[in-house]
């Protein structure tokens, strides 16, 4: 027997708290308080990648704290609805929640840095501001003052710019162009002629196949595939300028938080960075898979944007930014923490990742 | 609760049960049985990325364990030489190794697909690959012929191609040049017409200065400014075709990981893996600054290699790859596995990565 379990037993025996950390005077012991929280999410049930990621989440906690954390999940709408769980989670009606930040960007704007900004920073690239750069320590600055303790947990990787029924070969095409495409992306299509329309995910499908919509972004070809998306539009276009690299969020009521003894709030913390690469890599390998799928259809056009219309999203997409750092002070220190390192990786890109994928392209077409 | 934790426990179940919230029978339970381990390393002391980041996978699973698990972490040749990793934990000389699967590559060749392979999968491909792919599957299975259990913890990103004190304008630039670069990168480079030195990590820097080698690889932008070796030589070519995304092992002895309780197996899993994210993010974050740095130096040079010497290289690889997975049943295997998930995935770094980073840069550029 082990020094502190033979002190933990005596102490027991004599009648006092055994079952506190630090009921002896040495040695190492993992509290056996245990703990039945709720996760409220925003995904559909059972979607690939972010929702069995939620899953995943709470049955790996649950296994690494020998089940003294058990956590329930529950889709979008089955506790609260898909999009209230920043506000549940604040009141406490659940101790957890799994979605983006973005999602609550009409009660706090500046979060959806914590999500992902036109034709800013990439997957890796935020995970590494996070980590690295500063970035988790202002989210949790920032979000410490609605009670929540939030940690990165999940990424999709570069979505696609959507599906179309009209297709795109310049600016003047975006004019009148009705599109599915939700926060900032909408406001720079809206800028660029467009009409941003609002529809339900549920609903894409139909309001592409009726026409009420002419285009949709969702999320990329993992996702779209099994919302069949394909049978409702031809050209696919990418890439998905609009969120290059989306990180999801999870939310701890900091209340609930503050009750867990320091090792089940380590073992959360680490499970949360865990299924963040957990969740990057299902993408990427379901997405090269479902891509390959798409591009066997007849009636799919994979196509890039034009340059010209990229350019001009770009435009757009740099003013919406300073107008929003104009206006909130917040986004202003999110930007300046954002801006100096995007420079440098943009520079850093350039000679690794980029360089490399257009070699290994070359290659490619060559065989 | 585990049916030996309960038995443990009966003895002190009168004193437990009055503070215990789930004291009854059928509660759940955190082992209190503590085990000391030590982890032997390949890594310079304190070397920033990899030698941070086996310290850090140490503390934080002692700290996920409420000190159960406690590891040593030793430098390399600290307690065993750097590149004898392998061997020591399979002997139980340490019960855990933080290194690359490429290391061992003379006892085990197909290890390598492992750590990384001249034009084949990234970062974040290598993942994918590992997690979704069935690499991990086939990973376990290979090594349990050696009484070790991996997992991925690590990964540096797209190396650089290296530092050179002559300039690479054609393939003709290659011939008798004297290049630091081992593994099957020192191979290709061996058949290209240069001349494969082997100068150990410590004496790169001199061995550059004294024109003893005309080049040498050694990571990129974020170790190589700390080794100096901008002071020895002045073009800095990319990008790293030899070493597109090296993935970090952590290995575990297999006897001793049997011993582990199933909660802190869990714990050990989970902690690798989100320290495989925690190091690719210190890369991502560290390269963008030090690259920077490296930039403003009057006698650098960062220039990308010449398109025909690129696709020269990537001959040459394919042919010591193939030469390899002849010879070799288990490379076969695992180039069976790698190579329809890579042709996919190349296809949708087209449409997504690479074609959203082209998009940042024409913007880069324009500002």
């Amino acid at each position: 027997m082990k020094r502190r379990a033979f002190v933990g037993t005596l102490a027991a025996a004599a009648g006092v708290a055994a079952c506190s950390q630090e009921s002896a005077s040495s040695g190492p012991a993992a509290s056996q308080q245990t703990f039945r929280w709720n996760m409220v999410t925003s995904w559909p049930p059972g979607l690939p990648g972010l929702g069995i990621g939620a899953e995943n989440l709470a049955r790996r906690i649950e296994r690494a704290t020998a089940g003294r954390l058990k956590i329930q999940v529950y889709a979008g709408g089955e506790l609260v609805p898909a999009l209230e769980v920043f506000d549940a989670v604040r009141a406490g009606t659940a101790q957890m929640g799994h979605d983006a930040s973005y999602y609550h960007r009409g009660k706090v704007p500046a979060a959806q840095y914590f999500t992902t900004i036109p034709f800013a920073l990439n997957g890796n690239e935020i995970n590494a501001w996070m980590y690295y750069g500063g970035g988790l320590k202002l989210w949790r600055e920032l979000y410490d003052e609605f009670g929540l303790v939030p940690f990165p947990a999940g990424q999709t990787g570069v979505q696609m710019a959507g599906w179309f029924n009209k297709e795109i070969n310049s600016v003047a095409d975006l004019k009148g162009l009705k599109m599915r495409i939700p926060g900032l992306g909408g406001e720079v299509m809206q800028r660029a002629g467009a009409t941003q329309v609002t529809v339900p995910a549920s609903e894409i499908f139909t309001s592409l196949q009726t026409g009420a919509i002419d285009a949709a972004e969702w999320v990329g070809p993992y996702n779209d595939l099994s919302l069949g998306l394909h049978k409702a539009a031809r050209y696919y276009y990418y890439p998905g300028w609009h969120e290059p690299g989306p990180l999801i969020e999870c939310i701890v009521n900091k209340e609930a938080w503050q009750t867990l003894p320091e090792d089940l709030q380590e073992i959360v913390s680490t499970t949360c960075q865990a299924i963040n690469l957990d969740i990057q890599s299902e993408y990427m390998y379901g997405n090269a898979q479902a891509l390959h799928e798409l591009m066997q259809q007849p009636d799919v056009e994979v196509r890039e944007l034009p340059e010209d219309v990229l350019d001009l999203l770009a435009k757009h997409s740099s003013d919406v930014a300073n107008e929003l750092v104009a206006r909130d002070p917040w986004a202003k220190r999110l930007q300046d923490s954002v801006a100096p390192f995007m420079k440098k990786s943009t520079a850093n890109q350039r000679v690794s990742e980029f360089s490399y994928l257009r070699a290994r392209m070359r290659l490619d077409d060559a065989s």
